[in-house]
């Protein structure tokens, strides 16, 4: 990863500590565990992609960095429910135990509740110099890429595909929500915040970041399947052990490999026409497919 | 209630009926979760909060009505997520099978999950009429007031209390936070979107509706106690099974109806300084202490 995004992933990283709440007056733990979820690992691909394609049309880190942390948390929330019991049943996430097994599962549903609300309260309050129209855009991006159509149908259609084998084509369609929904969205927040693209540049970006947001999860499913547990920092082999419908499972490790290859090629040829002022959008959709975890 | 709250609740209900989604492509289960939820029963008294406070402030009930539903959809995620069987293990909601029992547990977090985002979405969506500046205030006041220091707090704070006794003071601060802060936020939000209130009448108003929120919920632990659960709708008794302190509890059923009826008319004095148009907000605010379920 270059310094620039390095630099970029050390202001998220402040900007997280800064915005979470440190105490209450009413419920400590529930403070406490929204600061474990949050801060404990992580790789901010999700806020990087927002701040980079603000910076990219003109926008500044400083604009962008407020709903970076909001797009987080709602990612953090998704994890820590998608890990309950009742879920995924996950003990584990970025190398520590989950939530629920580190606070209880009361705590951690109500922890995920937290962190979404305060998702909506970051874009909302005063903390950022983004002008009201580009807020409420970015409002109903994030709501629209969490709720019942985009991350969170997404999230009900995995459930219920397990045990089952799907197409290509609905294992796509379940990609495209359950992941793509939220990448999509950061990057099209990133781009409404900077508030420059025209409407031709906008369906191009959303081309992107669709194609990016599909790779991602493919390499997700290909280390899930490849790598340890020590090295994923959560359970490896989880998909397997669920019996979900993959990418390496329906076309192999290798030609998953060279499809997810081939999504962020085609990203980056659409991107090359538009008039970006930097090229870390194109850094981040190839760090994507080269990741290791 | 008068026939003019009766139009209300009806205009609500149809609103909410076009608002939750009716299809979808990915997840059919949790878009019919959503409805059952939602759309079978529950009092509507934090919309008609809303209405009765935007148009009492010279807005109209046209503005009013998508907000209105988007507290009640924090409302009804809220109830879902309560009923669980890791939170209060309620089986039966509006007389009906709780969520969970109706559509299975995963289903049940997920459709809170979905509610709470639609709630953002409805804010800032194309639906309302109503200024940037009113829709991003309102969404500040919904995220905060269901957030970590109002309405998720306050839950934390209740289940914690369990089989503990908490002094008045204690109880009625987490009354404030689980029940008073969506109230509350309800009555700010309809202020807003009127948009012609100024500051002091605005700090009255909040008086106004702590005071509101704590009757309410002095009477629903006084319903829980003394009524049965046909007549609730939901398994009554259940703070005692569950060890909860209540104010009839620490302080017997008389003298906390008494209670009730004071706050509820230290309330209505305070609104009779304001100049509403009308005079919906005293009489939800009377219906609040009145009911009888």
């Amino acid at each position: 990863m270059n310094s620039e995004l390095i630099d970029i992933r050390e202001a998220i990283e402040h900007k997280l500590d800064e915005l979470l709440p440190k105490e209450s007056l009413i419920a400590q733990k529930l403070v406490d565990a929204m600061r474990y979820a949050t801060l404990t690992g992580g790789k901010r691909i999700r806020p990087m992609l927002l701040c980079a394609s603000c910076t990219g049309f003109g926008g500044t880190l400083e604009q962008a960095l407020v709903p970076a942390c909001a797009i987080e948390l709602i990612h953090t929330y998704s994890l820590i429910h998608d890990d309950l019991p009742s879920m995924d049943n996950d003990d584990l996430r970025h190398g520590k135990p989950a939530t629920h097994i580190a606070f209880g599962e009361p705590i951690a549903i109500l922890t995920g509740d937290a962190l979404q609300a305060l998702a909506f309260d970051l874009l909302a309050g005063p903390h950022t110099e983004i002008p009201g129209s580009a807020r409420i855009e970015s409002i109903r991006l994030l709501s629209q890429g969490a709720g019942w159509n985009g991350m969170v149908g997404g999230q009900l259609l995995d459930l219920q595909s397990e045990n089952q084998t799907l197409t290509l084509e609905q294992l796509r369609r379940l990609h495209e929500a359950k992941t793509g929904a939220l990448i999509t969205a950061a990057i099209q927040i990133g781009v409404a915040i900077a508030g420059t693209a025209e409407k031709k540049t906008i369906r191009t970006i959303d081309t992107f970041a669709r194609k990016i947001g599909l790779a991602f999860q493919i390499v997700d499913d290909i280390l899930d399947e490849s790598e340890s547990t020590t090295v994923l920092g959560k359970p490896a082999n989880s998909d397997t052990e669920l019996n979900k419908s993959t990418f390496p499972k329906l076309l192999g490790i290798q030609p998953s490999k060279k499809f997810a290859e081939q999504l962020v090629e085609e990203a980056v040829q659409l991107l090359a026409a538009e008039n970006l002022k930097n090229s870390l959008l194109v850094d981040l959709a190839k760090i994507c497919v080269q990741r290791r975890y």
